[in-house]
């Protein structure tokens, strides 16, 4: 997940007043009476975090980067990109796993310059997902824009079609770079392609204020979370640490995600990159080493931070939906 | 290119008498009672070269060490892989270096693990062409197996259009791991999108020993080279600059093409190619090495081996076909 909406959403986080006025904006079903702390059974006061990398399967160097920070015990979770050429690297790393939290990190952009995927269907299927080289569109305004919904809700069912294929067994839908966010009738499609496969969906609280459009599509068998942290193009490279370590020091109590690009800055990751500074390879490999680091380690554990995964929050989906 | 077929031809280089002997085997049309080289505009003694980098566009690893081995000027020629991810940035290199001397490697297979592509096609017009996993098969020979022929003449066609889409003005065309050399209906194929689109295409004297059917199937427009030096799984690492050595020590009058598979050992190469040692990571850096050296720089000096492109062998295709 990357995008605009997130830049928003992370200055709405800051000056709403709390978490409860935001929580007032919906009319809630009588399910949620309960926190979602307290739904998942923990007290209403723990500040539960899902760590999630974003962007398997688009290179070698995300995989390897996103699988070793896994494997510190500091990321919970991840989202794999089914039209990424090394999609079958992290589908054989999640059959030899199968205790791993991943996600689809559902995907109708191609955004690099020099490397580039096309959609799971034919292009014959979704011409109206494709560029005029026939790759999917680089941005997600531009996607949006040109997509015939029922092409691109075809593409997304196949996506999820396809990872089942490999054994990949999904915990939860997100949505790279926001486009499923980009609108009513997308974020719709997301909601019922959610409802059909059984599985929560990335969802927060705070992008109500900005998306008003959502709480409305919302039935009471979603789970929406409390809150979302992204690091922004605004931060500098040498504040990477510091705003972590503020974010984890002022965290409040609720489920929060905080979403992670991970990647090792060599020479793939440079090329795929090259030309974007924001979320580039430099960026990853920032990420990779502050969720990886003995700071934040420490940081979770002295403000009393538990890591959970999608996985329980699927449990929650399963109870509304069985 | 990679594959058996090459097993048996370098074989056969070593045991034909004479490049005359397999000559004879073609009924010769009037155009090609001068030899090759004499065609060219070269005396008859001449011995030409084209070292030639195959499967650029697979991975960025390739690209980098295949443009580093073109710009150094002892690798004179290569061809791209329009399916595969990492296109276009050899496209963009194409579009800025028109001198460059750039073909297709018409790609029907996705012979790796853990890193994979489709067609250029929706797979629903090229059914035929793809596996369980809807990629392209693993195998030259279970693509051949499995192909209807129509859907592959129309995924050549479409490689050839996307590559053009992209600015790249293909100068001769081959093919990946030898799938249209697999039987006389693919090969019957390649001649026709060859003559179609007035390109040359990689075809060797030598290789009618073993495939029979191929001289019948040329017209008097087509352009045979001479041989193809081709390293194989059977020269162990230690003797690599040995072989390469005698081959252009023993070099013989007439129009040779030396296929080499170039890369960087890095991080995405071995995971790439990870479970094949055959054409892999460490098999690649030592092609790259060896084509970079002095070594290679003095030898050819040293044999009187002067270096051509296809864009020569072309202008004998345009000559023939106007």
């Amino acid at each position: 997940m990357r995008g605009k909406l997130f830049v928003v959403t992370v200055t709405l986080m800051l000056v709403a007043s709390s978490a409860t006025a935001l929580h007032g904006r919906r009319s809630l079903p009588k399910s949620q009476t309960k926190t979602l702390v307290e739904r998942l059974g923990y007290p209403r006061d723990a500040k539960l975090l899902i760590v999630h990398a974003d962007d398997l399967g688009a290179a070698h160097s995300i995989n390897s980067a996103s699988i070793k920070a896994l494997e510190s015990g500091l990321v919970s979770s991840a989202s794999i990109m089914v039209p990424c050429p090394w999609l079958p690297e992290i589908a054989a790393y999640a059959r030899s796993h199968p205790e791993a939290d991943f996600g689809l990190h559902l995907t109708l952009t191609s955004e690099w310059n020099l490397y580039r995927w096309g959609p799971v269907l034919g292009k014959e299927l979704v011409p109206s997902l494709l560029d005029a080289n026939g790759y999917l569109y680089p941005l997600e305004n531009e996607a949006a824009a040109h997509m015939d919904i029922k092409e691109a809700e075809a593409e997304i069912r196949a996506q999820i079609a396809r990872a089942r294929t490999l054994g990949i067994q999904p915990t939860h839908l997100d949505s790279h770079m926001g486009t499923l966010y980009e609108g009513k009738t997308l974020f719709e499609m997301l909601v019922r392609v959610a409802r059909d496969n059984k599985l929560p969906f990335r969802v927060s609280q705070e992008w109500f204020t900005r998306a008003s459009f959502m709480p409305s599509l919302l039935g009471p068998d979603v789970v929406v979370l409390d809150r979302t942290i992204s690091i922004e193009p605004n931060v500098a490279p040498e504040d990477w640490s510091k705003f972590y370590t503020n974010e984890i020091k002022s965290l409040r109590p609720g489920v929060t995600v905080m979403i992670v690009h991970l990647g090792f800055a060599d020479e793939e990751l440079k090329g795929m990159t090259s030309g974007h500074s924001n979320w580039g390879a430099e960026w990853r490999q920032r990420d990779f080493d502050f969720v990886t680091s003995e700071v934040f380690r420490k940081l979770l554990k002295e403000n009393n931070v538990k890591l959970i995964t999608w996985r329980e929050i699927g449990k929650l989906v399963t109870v509304a939906r069985p």
